[in-house]
């Protein structure tokens, strides 16, 4: 510890009226000291901006925090963490925290006492009171796709939600499509509103009315597509296409145009988001908004490293690229819709 | 430490021609022994059956170790391991070995360091000095679905993986097929014996040959099930159903399927095994056999608790039951096949 960092302590101690060795058990994450003084002494630290200059990185593990564990896309993101984890010589802590907007009290108790190098947080927020503990301890958090809105000194992994959103739709009003539905997450997270709002501007690029009747949120799960598409195949005017919110929605909606007799493309158009590994082996294999889960796993991974390594990244959030890839799900619509304009008549045959 | 126990170590220390400290180290899973002084107390500490008592369990953490991830089948035993492990305070450290025959040095290593409560190892095999080394560390091991053909004394979950081939023939026989191919996993994987074992069976049962062209080992991949079908579709006398050693295969099964005109079921029926989250999703919906991959992760769990607080289990080595789920994928043939005796009609409408 160098002389500077000392004196910083001391002054930190005195300011908050505990003792050097109080200031010591926190920094290394003992869990003997009293909340009150724990949290006092925490702000003091916080207040200060105090950064503890590490020699070399205090533990083995990356934590690893899932509010849900879903098939396919948390694979993804778990190999990514994991492979640049491994590469490092880390393990990787996997909690599942059951809570989309912070895990819980128990859970920081235990990165408290592990010391992680750093946490990636997926799909999930933070409380800000656990967010000033990791920060006082100068444990890296990186969020990947922030499902809120967290202050710009978060770091954070993300991808085109909003880009993806346009490509989506625009591939389906290109393929002639006038009434196009949208089915989305929960409302209150980002890349929710992002895709719906792409799918609003380029809807309203293309001079299409937006009806709020054909825009659903829900969940990311087939259960939650197939009852969006089931009301909205049920709809006087259906419509001719669906922008599903993720693949496993995707699955869904294809589902329920099953059982209300409708064959996917030819009765429907569907696009989903993600491009999970199974994405195209489903039938039709799906046409779908390539997310780059893995990658944004491994770059989450990445930039928590650089971040314990007291490096300084050229940016704290990045988004990856989203690009479209079209395969068997999509293609014109067989009825015009309500505009009789000439449609385009192109076959969707890229095989990727 | 016990009085006895202390008699026990000091025997072994001077049989093996090393220190008590070092015996200790050992023990305590520091790395600075020298690795032949190490081995040769092992070897001594094993062959005296010595296993250490514990005041109380010596971690918080559970490893859990693949050889590869898969998207949904992984994800469900990672859900059933991280449910227990959450429910009794401890955390999951996850390993991807990438070696479908043993976790590697480096794997042992940390968790000699990390000294868990107990590894829980899936679809893998280990080699036996590292079991030997876990072994006199009182860490306990418990396999999920063995690979290989472990020795009894490892304790292992499986699911009754002949049964299920059983089943799935049976289901396909009913439904008045003859012709009926069978595609499973690697030859060297006990699970993937065992349900072409079951497949064989029932064909014998049923009076019908055996014929080794229509049976084929591959991977439990997408790709590995497309590939085996498209060979198999292509033969003169082209099968009428196949059962595919996993869901993931079943999709390859359909798309080669489709990619030869060829509609799932109504001229070719398929069979899938897992039954994973997706299964039932999937267009046609997938009869398959249930195997219970979540509760597998639980069980393992559970066991290695128990073995941790020196219980002793009623059983080391459990199967858990598997039984057929029967969607759309499978109806009776549109062809005779070779056999021209009157077959069931048997529509599979059962919708699970």
């Amino acid at each position: 510890m160098t002389e500077a960092s000392r004196i910083t302590l001391a002054t930190i101690a005195a300011e908050a009226g505990v003792s050097l060795a109080t200031v010591s058990k926190v920094l290394n994450g003992r869990t003997d000291v009293a909340p009150a003084t724990r949290s006092r002494l925490e702000r003091a630290l916080a207040r200060h901006g105090y950064t503890r200059r590490v020699g070399k990185r205090r533990s083995e593990f990356i934590e690893l925090v899932f509010h849900e564990l879903e098939p396919s896309w948390s694979m993804e993101v778990i190999e990514g963490v994991e492979e640049v984890a491994h590469a490092a010589g880390l393990s990787v802590v996997l909690t599942v925290s059951g809570d989309r907007h912070t895990p819980g009290a128990d859970w920081i108790d235990g990165v408290l006492r592990r010391r992680p190098v750093g946490v990636v947080l997926v799909f999930s927020d933070i409380a800000e009171r656990l967010r000033d503990k990791l920060r006082a301890q100068r444990i890296p958090l990186v969020i990947v796709d922030p499902a809120g809105d967290p202050s710009p000194d978060v770091p954070s992994v993300g991808s085109a939600n909003w880009s993806g959103g346009v490509m989506a739709t625009r591939h389906l009003i290109d393929l002639g499509h006038r009434r196009i539905a949208a089915i989305t997450g929960p409302d209150d997270m980002m890349c929710s509103l992002a895709r719906v709002d792409g799918y609003r501007s380029a809807m309203t690029a293309a001079g299409l009315p937006v009806d709020p009747e054909l825009i659903r949120f829900g969940d990311f799960h087939p259960d939650g597509g197939e009852s969006a598409a089931r009301e909205l195949l049920a709809l006087d005017e259906r419509p001719t296409a669906i922008f599903a919110g993720s693949d496993l929605q995707a699955l869904g909606v294809i589902a329920a145009a099953s059982a209300a007799g409708l064959r996917v493309p030819d009765d429907l158009s569907v696009v989903g988001y993600d491009d999970i590994a199974l994405a195209r082996w489903m039938s039709p294999q799906l046409t779908t908004v390539h997310q780059p889960l893995r990658r944004m796993g491994e770059e989450a991974a990445r930039l928590a490293l650089r971040l314990a390594d007291d490096a300084t990244p050229d940016t704290l959030r990045m988004d990856l690229a989203t690009h479209l890839v079209i395969r068997e799900s999509t293609a014109p619509p067989r009825t015009g819709g309500s505009s009789s304009d000439a449609t385009p008549r192109l076959a969707p045959t890229v095989r990727v």
